[in-house]
């Protein structure tokens, strides 16, 4: 078993320079120094002695991890980064609850979390009103709160991370505008989050900016509960069915998410349309089965390993020094255009 | 908050049978009588102290959860229910770890379990020399082993849960002979694991059956490392280029799993071959994302709940009473036909 001062003599620094690291104290660190001691505790195979550091610091070396469905392929993905990064570089463990968005379910999670002696946490919820993360913050809880911004105007005692979602779609609208369409439709579940209301403020003006409001439609589907589950994808190709037959249907259409653009393509081919020949579907996500859809879908890609990163990197440092102010982390997406997306032919319906 | 008190007043029973219910002890617990506690513990929201509770037993609420990959959509879903009724029937929280079916990782995770007061273990590994496994629970961790039988001859204390893995490649090959093909091939990655040597064995055993020896091939990709992310569809897009440049090559193609064969489809695609016109795909998981491919893919059902379910009870029956003798629970797959088999046309290359 290595100790710390192997890791220390093979990287050629201090005890204390490897123990900065471990406990997510690097920021002033050199970009090559860090490198080198995460290359040593990486083949020495360095692991902290997860006892003796939980009676130095009160806590257990555990992050709770609240995800809205360990079935949704995007969240699996977030989650596996997250688990990968917090047990390598800092000998982390993850403590895992699917809460579907629910608050009394995200309750539930940080008393439990509170009585393990988890102090650690991340959030994947987007819900509006985060009263009840900023609580179990003032109780405790080192919390970051990912796919949602700040709340404006407000105080908070959490950090946010998340890629730019009126961005995400904004970007995703325009390149149906530039392909020429000028029916747009953004679909989305019912029901409102913080996300969900930042991605059709970038549809909406998107659509604006080009002189479209008239023919741009939202479009909210029934309710989904069991994220991840067939329900996003089963309310998409439900709501393909009734977009198909409307005389004036949009030919450009935006899922709120893959899952989501994946029931709509689906949903167009039941209804007896091609895409992209007869309408044009783009996704957001870029899970990798994207490309495995037929035809390969356009997608948004979200910077999933740096947003992991940085999630992972504020709760150690905020373990560590309570004292660090808390931010908000904001990615920008890129678009990564496939084959669902065609030119739009003027003279066909 | 309810006490046990009050679920017993509600389903009109003793508290030692809520107990008994909370405790894993059902098992000669009439139906009716566990079904009226659990909807009484469900009614009321009635969670166990967890503090009182590792006080009493020794060990701390949790269950361990080894996966291969989070990223996998089949493991997030059995993730998804393993979670769910731990959590919502026993009050038992889960720490996941992503252990890539490799024996080092497996084993760190083993002994961060026993550092955190963990006993209770599901892993999903299917590795064929499972020493390791016995080993761990000769140390104290009560475990249920999932997708793969117990090693024959040997005596084990470790519980295990799988489908017949066998059976389900032999039902979908069954399925490509009783529609007339003639030229199969089963696709998997490299290196083996006792539930790929299964599929194999019943993939070879229906081609035999039908004196389909000389024409079906088992075919061997490259490893794996990554499970569940884009690896494991990408070796299947990879083989379908290979196979469908062969002289003779199969009409009907059989993937490891449903990713394997989402790669398949795909790779027959680039290669400019129709599924299922010109060659059929079968996957095997029956993943939701399954009736979402174009064509919607045939796959074999696992019963996932229904063995998650008895994964979990094994758990809980055995904290309560270690004398319990481990077993083997074998559960049966069904074929789920949709849209990417159709009958041979001999007249057709």
């Amino acid at each position: 078993m290595s100790k710390i001062r192997d890791v220390a003599a093979l990287a050629g620094v201090s005890t204390s320079t490897v123990s900065n690291v471990l406990n997510g104290r690097a920021n002033r660190m050199a970009a090559e120094t860090l490198a080198r001691v995460e290359a040593a505790i990486a083949e020495l195979k360095y692991r902290p002695n997860s006892t003796a550091r939980q009676l130095k610091t009160g806590y257990t070396p555990l992050i709770g991890l609240l995800v809205p469905s360990m079935a949704n392929p995007m969240y699996g993905f977030i989650a596996r980064e997250i688990e990968t990064l917090a047990q390598e570089r800092y000998g982390f463990r993850i403590m895992i609850g699917n809460t579907y968005r629910d608050k009394d379910k995200e309750l539930r999670f940080f008393d439990d979390l509170l009585a393990h002696g988890v102090r650690g946490v991340i959030i994947i919820s987007s819900l509006i009103d985060e009263q009840h993360v900023e609580a179990a913050a003032e109780r405790g809880l080192v919390m970051v709160s990912y796919d949602r911004r700040a709340t404006p105007n407000m105080t908070s005692i959490v950090d946010h991370v998340t890629v730019d979602s009126f961005e995400s779609a904004r970007i995703a609208t325009q390149h149906l505008i530039d392909m020429g369409h000028r029916r747009l439709a953004f679909v989305t579940p019912a029901g409102r989050t913080m996300s969900r209301n930042e991605k059709i403020a970038g549809f909406t003006a998107a659509a604006k900016a080009a002189g479209l409001e008239g023919s741009a439609r939202v479009v909210e589907g029934t309710p989904v509960d069991e994220y991840g589950d067939s329900m996003m994808s089963e309310v998409g190709r439900a709501q393909a069915g009734l977009l198909a037959q409307l005389p004036d249907r949009p030919t450009g259409v935006i899922g709120v998410n893959d899952l989501m653009a994946f029931g709509l393509m689906a949903g167009f081919r039941d209804a007896g349309l091609a895409v992209p020949e007869d309408v044009s579907v783009i996704g957001i996500d870029n899970v990798f089965l994207s490309t495995l859809m037929h035809p390969a879908m356009t997608s948004v890609r979200l910077p999933v390993p740096e947003m992991a990163q940085v999630m992972v990197e504020r709760v150690m440092s905020r373990l560590a020094d309570p004292a660090i102010a808390t931010e908000e982390f904001i990615f920008q997406p890129t678009l990564v255009s496939r084959d669902s997306v065609a030119r739009y032919a003027s003279g066909k319906r």
